[in-house]
C-alpha cells in the first residue's frame, strides 16, 4: 500500500510529518510513503528512507489561502500534487495537516466524488469522556446541508464506525436542540424522518451536552452545526484548562498543589486531545483523504497515517459505493 | 414597581423562589412582587410579607410538557397566570425558572409581541474569562430564523447592553465558523450584508471557540445555532469538571492536593457557572419577560429579579419599540 502526504501542512512544518511517516514505516511492513514537498526542508529529517520516496515542489498552499483559488492556481503544491498521485493510481489515499478548505477542494477536484454521494463530509473522531470516542460529521465540508445530504453522512459514518473502529451495529444519533423527534429546524425534522426509514441504527436525535458522554457511535450534523459545535467543544476546553492553569499558579499552596497533580492533570488535558485521535476523514471521495489536526505532532501524524492505512486496508469508499447504490 | 414569579418553576421548587423574592423586597425598596403558585407549598418559605402577595393556584406547567399546547390547556398554571399579571397591566415583568419553552410561549400568546419584531429571541448573558460576559441571542426562541430576524436581534442585545449592561457602543460580532465575511451558510451571508449596512457597531463573524475570551458586546446568531453552541459550551464545562473531580480523587497525592485547591477550583467553576449570570431574558414583547435558569439556586433567582427590575428602570422594551420603528 502506498500513502502519499503532503510534509508541508500543519503547524509545525515538515519536522513532525517526516518524523511521523518514517515512524509508519517501521511499524507498517506493508506501508510504502510519498511525501511531497521542499526536499531541502524535508531531507534533514528523513532519517530512514526504507519505503519512503520524496516529491519535491517548493510550492505551498498557505493556511490563511482561499482554499478553491489556492487550489486552482497553485497545481504545482505540495498539496495538490499529493492528491494528483491518488487521482493518477499512485498512491492509495492521502494526508494533509495543511489548509482544511484547500484539502477538501483538492479531494473533490482532484481525487473525486463517489457517485451516488452528492456532498463530502468531513468526519473527525472525537473524544468521549469514558475514551469509547464517536464519529462526527459533517464538521465543514458543507454549510447548506439538506436532509439527503445528512442520510448519505450517517451511512458514510456508519460504515466507519463498523469497518475500521470495529463497532457492530453502530448508534446513529441526529445532533439536535431536543430529544423530542419534532424539535429542532426544518433540516433536523425532515432529517429524522429520513433516518427512522432507513435501515441504520438510528437512536434518534442526540444533544450537544450529552457528546462527550458517549451517546452515540455516530452523529450527524450539517457542517454549519458541526463546525460551530466541534469549536465550541475545544473552545471550552482550551479556557477551562487556561483558566485551570491560571489557578494553579496563583499562590504558593496551588503551586504545591500543582506539583502534586501535575501527571494526572496532563492525562486527563490529553484524554480531550484531538492529537491523539488521529485526523479527520473525507468521506464521499473515490479514496481516502484524511485531514490531520493542523497542530499536529509526531505522534498524531503517526496516527493519521494508521488512520488512512486502516481506511484502504477496510476498503471503506468501495463499501460506501456499495452503500449508497443499494438505496 | 411590581413584577410577577411564577414561584413554582425550576428543579429547586417554590422554596429558592419564595427565599430569592424575599431577599430581593429587602434589597430594593422600589420593588413589590406578585407570587404565583400553590399558596401551601409557598407559605413555609415566605417569612416576610411586606410588599410580596401571593395569588393562589394548583395547576403548574411541568418541565417536560410540550410548550403550545400546556400554555393553551393550563390557562390556569402558575406561569400562564403570571403572564397575564403583565398583560393585565397589573405588573411591569415576570420572571419564571419553569419550562424554557412555556415560558417563550407565554410571553409571545399572552404578554404579547412588539409591532416591529417578527421573532422574539432568549438571550442571556454568558460568562467570560475576564469576567466581562457577553450578551449571546437567540440561544433558542426560534430555530429557523432568517436574516431579518437576526438583524432586530442584533438591534436588541444592542439596546439591553447599553442599557442595563452600561457598555457604551456596544460591539455586534456575528457567530460563523469563519472570521471572513463570506464564510458560512446563507444565513450568515445574508445576515453579514445586512449588519454592515446597519448603523450598529458591527465588528464582524465571531467564531465559537473565542467566545469566553470577550470577543464582543454582542454576538447573535439563530436559535437552532445559538442553543446548540450554549449546551456545547455546557456540556463541555460540565465533563471537564467531572474528569477534575475524578482526577482530584484518584490517589492520595492528589487527594492532597485537592484539599491544597478546593477553594480556588470553587471559585474557578464558579466563573463558569451560569447562575452567576442571572437570566436569560426574552427580548421582543411588550414587557420584559426573563428566564431563570432551571437549576437556580436563591442567589440566580435574586440575580434574575434584579435584572428584570433593570429592564423595567431603562424602559428596554420601549427602546426596543423605538429602535425597529425607526428603521
Amino acid at each position: 500500500m502506498r500513502l502519499a502526504i503532503d510534509a508541508m501542512g500543519g503547524d509545525y512544518g515538515p519536522e513532525v510529518v517526516v518524523k511521523g511517516a518514517v515512524r509508519a514505516v517501521e511499524q507498517f511492513a506493508d506501508l510504502e510513503i510519498t511525501l511531497v514537498g521542499n526536499e531541502t526542508k524535508i531531507n534533514p529529517f528523513l532519517t530512514d528512507r526504507t519505503r519512503i520516496n520524496v516529491i519535491h515542489t517548493e510550492t505551498q498552499i498557505m493556511g490563511d489561502e482561499e482554499p478553491v483559488r489556492a487550489v486552482r492556481r497553485k497545481k504545482d503544491s505540495s498539496m495538490v500534487l499529493m492528491a494528483q498521485q491518488v487521482k493518477d493510481g499512485k498512491a492509495d489515499a492521502c494526508i494533509s495537516a495543511g489548509n482544511t478548505g484547500a484539502l477538501m477542494t483538492s479531494g473533490l477536484f482532484v481525487v473525486g466524488r463517489i457517485r451516488g454521494i452528492d456532498r463530502p463530509a468531513l468526519a473527525p473522531t472525537l473524544p468521549t469522556i469514558d475514551g469509547k470516542g464517536f464519529v462526527f460529521l459533517d464538521v465543514g465540508a458543507n454549510a447548506d446541508a439538506k436532509p439527503e445530504h445528512l442520510l448519505q453522512y450517517a451511512y458514510m459514518g456508519s460504515i466507519y464506525a463498523e469497518k475500521v473502529r470495529g463497532i457492530k451495529n453502530p448508534t446513529v444519533g441526529l445532533l439536535n436542540i431536543g430529544t423530542e423527534s419534532k424539535k429542532g429546524n426544518d433540516l433536523t425534522r425532515k432529517t429524522y424522518a429520513l433516518l427512522e426509514k432507513s435501515d441504520l441504527n438510528f437512536i434518534g436525535n442526540v444533544e450537544a451536552r450529552d457528546l462527550l458522554n458517549s451517546v452515540s457511535d455516530v452523529v450527524v450534523t450539517d457542517g454549519f452545526t458541526g463546525n460551530m459545535v466541534l469549536k465550541s467543544i475545544e473552545g471550552s476546553a482550551i479556557s477551562i484548562f487556561k483558566m485551570l492553569k491560571e489557578t494553579l499558579l496563583a499562590n504558593m499552596k496551588a503551586k504545591m498543589a500543582a506539583a502534586l497533580i501535575k501527571n494526572d492533570l496532563g492525562k486527563l488535558k490529553q484524554k480531550m486531545d484531538y492529537s491523539e485521535y488521529g485526523g479527520a476523514c473525507l468521506f464521499g471521495l473515490k479514496a481516502p483523504v484524511v485531514k490531520a489536526h493542523g497542530s499536529s505532532d509526531e505522534q498524531a501524524i503517526f496516527h493519521a497515517i494508521r488512520q488512512a492505512r486502516d481506511l484502504v486496508l477496510n476498503q471503506v469508499p468501495d463499501k460506501i459505493i456499495a452503500a449508497v447504490s443499494k438505496k
